[in-house]
Formats: C-alpha cells, structure tokens, sequence
C-alpha cells in the first residue's frame, strides 16, 4: 500500500469516528495492518484514542499496543480495565512488554504486573535483569522447540498446535531434556524433507548463537554477515533462553546509528524521536559538550595570546585564519568519520592503525598540495604584494591537513583501545584538536619569517 | 559460534591446505557456513584461493561467490573453466549475479554473459536495467508463486517442488493469469490451516508492495515500519517482477547510514570498504567539498578584513575568536544532525519547520545562557580587568548560539524543499556559514561598543 492509499483510508477513518459510526469504523480497522492503525492512533487525543483501541480485537489490540510510544501506552493503560490490560499483556510478545516497562512510571509498572498472570511476571522480572543493549534484553521466549528424537510429521504437528503466538516459526530450536541447544532446522528443511525423516537427521548442529550478555550491536553484526532470520540466545550454562527475530533487529541498527550520529555530533544520546524530545532533555544531552569543547577551544585562545604580537604587525594573517583552521578541521573530520563508521561496522580493527595510517598521510599530501597551490593563487589574486604571508599561509595550510587526517585517522583508534567510544572522537573533538595544531604551526612559521619574537 | 571458535577452525584450515591434505580440508569446508569460508578465502593469495574454491560443492560455491568482493571474484572467474563459471551463474541468485556485474570489467562481462543460459541472460540484462539503488536493483527473481485456486495441500506440494533454490519459501506470492499480484499467504497461514482450505479463503489481499523504480531507502522503511521478511515489487503494470527480502534490506540500511555518514563528512561516497579503498579514490573523493569550504571561509576572511582596526586595537578579541566561532559551530551542527537523521528515518517531515525552529531556538536560548556565564567567569579569571571584551564577547555568544541552532534546523528542511540531500547542511556547511555569521555578530557589537570606525 503506498501513501496515497493511507492518506484516502487515514480521511476516511476520521470520517466514520467523526460521526461516531464505530461498527463500520470496526471493520475497516480489522482489514488494516497493525502499523497503519498505530500510526492513525497517535494522530488522535486521549479519549478517542481509548474507543478506537478498544475496538480493536485482543491480538490486533496487542500489536498496535506494541507499536506505540510509551506515553500513548500509558493513555491507553489508564483508560482501560484491569482485565483487558491483562489480556493485553498476555498476547504481548515478553520482548515488547519489557520494552514498555523499562519506561513505564513505577506505579503504572506496579498495575501493569499485578494485572499479569504469574508466569507472564516472572518471565518479565526475569528479561528485565538483562543488562541495557544486551542480547537478552531484546530477545523474546516465544520460539519453537523440538526434540532431536521426533520426526517431521510430529514436527509440523507440534508447529501446527503451538506455532500461532510464536515470533516467528521458519526456524525451530532443538533442545535436550535440560534445555541445552543441539540444533536448528528451518521449516524449509521440514518441507522438503520426508514425513518420517527424524529431526536429528536433518538439523543443523552448527548453529550460531549469542550470550544473553553480548551487546546487541554485535548482535545485529552477525545478522548482516550471516543474513540470518533469528539467532537463538543461550546463558551461560549453554541453555537456551530465547531468540532475537531479525524484525528486532533492525530496529537495533537504526536505533545504534542514530547514536553513533547523535554522539559524533557531540549530543548525548537520547531514546525519543526529535519531535517527543523536550527542550529541557535536549539542554540535558547537548550542554555537557558544548562546555567541555568551549573550555577545549581556551587553548587556541592561549596560543593565539603567545603569538599576539604576529598578529598585530600582520594582521592579514588573522584574515587567512578560518580558511585555515576550517581546513584542517574538515580534512581532518573527513578521516575521523570513515575510521569511526568503518569500526562500527566491524571493517576495521585496530590493528589496522599503521596501514590506515600510511594511507592516509599519502591521502593528506595530495589533498594538501592541491588545496595550497589553489589557495596561494586566492590570495595573491585578492591581496597582491602579499606574496610572502600567501607562500607562509599555504605552508601552514599544507602541514596541517597532514597532522589534521593523521589526528583524525588515530584518536578514534587510540580511544577504542583505551575503550572508550570511538565517536568521541569526531568532528567536534577533532576540529578542536585541529585548532590549536594548525594555530601552533601556523604562528611559528609566521613568527620566524617574519622575525618577530 | 564465536570468534574464539572460528580462529580455531581457520588455524586448522590453514594447516590442512599447508599440509595439502585437500581431502580432509573439503571435509571441514563441508560443514562449514558460507560467510566463513569466504572469509578464510580472502584471507588467501590467488592461486591459493581457486584451489579451496574449487572443493566447494556447487551449491556452496555459488553462495560463497555472492559473499566475495568483485576483485576476488574476478580472480576466481579467471581460473575456473567456462562450465564451471556457468554453473555457478546460474546458482547464484539473479540479485546477486546483477551486483557482481555492475561492478566487473567489461571483459569478465561478456565471458560471464557467454557462459550463462539465454533464460539467465535475459534475466540479467532485464535487471541490469533498472536504476541504481532503486527497488528494482536489489529485488531477485527467485519467489515462490501460487494461484487462489489451489488449496494448501496442493500449495505445500508446489513449494516442496519449486521451492529449494528460492530466495525465501515463508512468503507467497499469489498471481494472476496475467501475472497481477493478487495476495500473499505465509508457511505460517498454510501450516496453520487445514489441508483443504482454498488460498483465495486464506490470502492477505491487503498487500505491501513497492514499485520496480521505487527508491532503496523507501523500501527500507517500510521493512522496519511493517516489519517485513520480503516485500513484492511490481512494475507499472502491477505484475510482480521480483520481491526483496530482508537480508538485503539489512546491506541497504548499512549502506545507506555509511553514506549518509560520508556526506556529512563532506566526503563523496564511495562504494567499498576503507581499506579497499585506494589512495587515488580518497582524494577524489574528498578534495571537492574541501575545495568549496575553503572558498567559502573566504567569506570570514573579508569579513575580519573589515574589521581589522578592530583586532589590531583589541587583540583580546582575536585570542577569543576560536571559542566563539567553535561553540557557534558546534552548536549548528547540533542541530543540523538531528534533523538530517530524523529525516532519514522518516521522523521529521518538511512540514515540521516552524514546530522545529521554536524549539531550537529555545533549547538554544538555554544553552546561550549558560555557556555565556561559565565563558565570562572564565574571561575574567583569564584576564582579570577586561570586564568589557568579556561582556562583548558573551553577547556575542549568546546570539551566535540562537543564529547557529535556527540555521543547524532550518538549513537541512531547505535543501529537502529544494530536492537537496539535506546531508550536504551538515558539520562542515553549517559551521562554515556560522563562522560568518558569528565574526559579523562579535566585530559589529566590539566596534561599537569599542567606538572604533
């Protein structure tokens, strides 16, 4: 369905709610997908958003549920009886309900668990133990097992009677008595397989698996190399646990590359889209940066304070001084940002830092070469006479591009191997290093050529 | 398996191929999965290399084929045999095939093209023609396909049949005589239905489906908005022509943050992996946006030109400069990446400009107030009794960081309108426009407030 399509329906709906014709509103919305009608939800307040929720049958009603920020969750919650929300949380995916109550408000979180069944509680309490961005806390427990033992006929018989509330059924898990996993077989293997064809025979004993432990970032790795649907998640006991379903997944990678922007931007991190963000939370995630790199930039100031007399007796030096550092600045963000993305994305370790190095310090030359001869022309073009602070300007401009790409290609390794995020080390950071090294060389040269103390 | 296992495994490998115990080695690469021989291939010399390929079995030549890159694929092609390269065309999937393609000499073409059956060339040749990175381009042929009038008996019967070299067996395509896309129906509803029960009864006629030109990141979307494991493409005509399936989606995505990252960076995009990436290639790649940069900074230069009786009077300003026009841009590209990300997920529209700009502006308001204070405690601790430059200077960064935010915000919505990338008004763009702005803001109060002409 394109846009157009949900623009005429979306019209429509309003419609039908307009003039309170529920019992046709109803039925459209049960012939609609789960996302369409979330997304129609959150267009609408509080009350209207309780009926046309509550017209919704338990499974669809689940779904949309999960689908919704956490604020409408809480509205809906609020506006429904305990036994209702019971049965929602029961058709809830334990992945998506844990989601939700990582951000509910404690006393909602309270109703919300005494409302759930004993067993649905536990298996909650249980996956909220797992650490943030682990690989057990975007798991779910709903996948099939089966025992190495049975045949496939007695496979898709167990699919058939347990398969409708699982995350995904195409691939099943082979357990031993103590939950161990053995194997996997996809339904495709079943398909294609003989009716009496015994599990054991058929599925695949190596599998990949994860920790309950391990990021979810290495997670959503092994699903792009392994171009996987679900990769079962094991503790530490080898027992299996639940499973990541690749729907997970790339909300995972979307989510880890809007931080990795966010942080590379000096901007801490926040979970809401922009236009749920308050302002006080953007002051929050955007002033501790902003200061840290405003006191950073003092060193500049100190430098340009040694070098004050240059300045004043050449004062053209200061008029070539942004082309200069915003140079550096950018050859030397350009460098930092390939490094840091292609180590996000596992392309680059750290050993590689010698080559990555020599690379980019031919890279710098050529660029530094190409950028000083055109910029050398600019400025005797536009001040003639002033051939001397051009041929020093271009110097300057030359060294710095290599110290800047070389900065630039080596503070984000250097900080993965001290463990921290190598998106610190981005643009901002980067220009602000430059700064003071393009100032530094820049003066002295200056200073010598010109002989001023 | 972890990594611990698979250095293992390569050690073991690599003995086996020193040792030329071939026999014993295609008896590991046997149970091996198909993305870690090929990384143990590209961890081997030419020769080397078609050696282990060819104890590959066909079916798990084709897909380790589809894993290399071109330059290893190309070694490979030139050292098997023209039906050994036939047979492995034709079990590639045609997606796969067609990237290879694009990207091979014309030479390697047209031997490949030769070798393969006129059925696959035509397919070839259709699917070369479709834009790059639209739907089209990284759709593939292999689906299954059902009539309404079967029932699943007859439906499991056809998959069984059809369904072993296909891209994905889970989801079914219904057609038409005239090849119309009429429904899909899952293994799921089929396993879950009774043997009788007629497709027409149990297919989703509500399909989500994309068309042939329609762009990658569009397609993109809609797998994480709908959670998708395939989605149909059709042609104008509404026939299907192909599906795209989720693990491709997964490339796209990575592909598309990568460039979404390059662009930001001022760096053109390219193609491959950093270190595949050669020398010549880099400087291509980033010498145009800091060709335009330095340029544009010319723009401060004249602007302190102006000014110049102003710094050479008051030096302290020139000392203070960095900070001011580094705070300015860091907080303009704050801004600017949050919306350019936003965007490309698909959570800010264009129509959210003035919503957008409100906001920035008073998170910005905060932000200045702030920084401001810490920065003229900070000014006058440095140097005691400049009261004046330091209150000067503060003005000048409040109002640069109100400018900065409302450019940062406002700048990538007016590329998106102009049909733009948005991507190009990011760090590097926004901080060398605000470095004008902030000079013009810092000398035109200073000279006032200074009564210097």
């Amino acid at each position: 369905m394109d846009n157009q399509d949900y623009e005429a329906l979306r019209d429509r709906l309003f419609e039908l709610l307009d003039s309170r014709n529920l019992k046709e509103l109803q039925l459209m919305l049960e012939d609609m997908n789960e996302f369409d009608i979330s997304e129609f939800l959150t267009e609408l307040d509080n009350t209207r958003m309780a009926i046309v929720f509550r017209l919704l049958s338990k499974t669809q009603g689940a779904e949309v549920f999960a689908n919704l920020d956490v604020e409408d969750q809480e509205h809906i919650i609020n506006s429904i009886s305990d036994s209702e929300l019971g049965s929602i949380i029961e058709e809830l995916y334990v992945d998506d309900a844990v989601d939700m109550m990582e951000e509910l408000p404690a006393n909602v979180v309270k109703r919300v668990m005494r409302t759930a069944t004993p067993q649905t509680r536990n298996l909650i309490n249980q996956y909220l133990k797992y650490p943030e961005n682990s690989a057990g806390s975007i798991m779910t427990a709903e996948f099939i097992d089966l025992k190495k033992y049975m045949n496939v006929r007695e496979s898709i018989a167990r699919i058939r009677r347990i398969g409708a509330d699982k995350e995904t059924i195409y691939i099943c898990y082979v357990t031993s008595a103590d939950r161990r996993l053995e194997g996997v077989v996809t339904v495709k293997d079943l398909i294609l397989s003989e009716d009496e064809a015994v599990i054991s025979d058929i599925m695949d004993t190596n599998v990949i698996c994860v920790h309950t432990t391990d990021d979810q970032e290495e997670v959503s790795e092994m699903f792009s190399d392994y171009d996987l649907l679900a990769v079962p998640v094991v503790d530490k006991e080898g027992r299996l646990v639940g499973i990541v379903t690749v729907d997970d997944v790339i909300d995972v990678m979307e989510q880890e590359a809007t931080e990795d922007f966010e942080k590379m931007a000096a901007i801490l991190p926040s979970e809401k889209p922009y236009l749920k963000t308050s302002v006080l939370t953007f002051v929050k995630n955007r002033i501790p940066w902003l200061m840290v790199l405003m006191f950073s930039s003092t060193l500049s100031g100190i430098i340009l304070g040694v070098f004050e007399n240059v300045y004043v007796q050449v004062p053209l030096l200061v008029t070539l001084m942004p082309m200069l550092t915003g140079t550096g600045g950018n050859a030397g963000s350009q460098a930092a940002t390939l490094i840091i993305r292609g180590m996000a994305v596992g392309e680059i370790e750290t050993s590689d830092v010698l080559k990555i190095l020599w690379k980019e310090v031919r890279v710098a030359a050529a660029c530094g070469v190409i950028l000083a001869v055109l910029n050398y022309i600019r400025i005797i073009l536009m001040y003639p006479g002033e051939e001397l602070v051009a041929m020093v300007t271009c110097v300057a401009l030359f060294f710095t591009i290599i110290l800047a790409k070389a900065l630039g290609c080596t503070l984000p390794i250097f900080a993965k191997l001290c463990k921290l995020d190598p998106a610190l080390m981005a643009s901002p950071m980067i220009s602000t290093l430059v700064d003071v090294v393009a100032l530094i060389i820049y003066f002295s040269i200056s200073a010598r050529v010109f002989g001023i103390a």
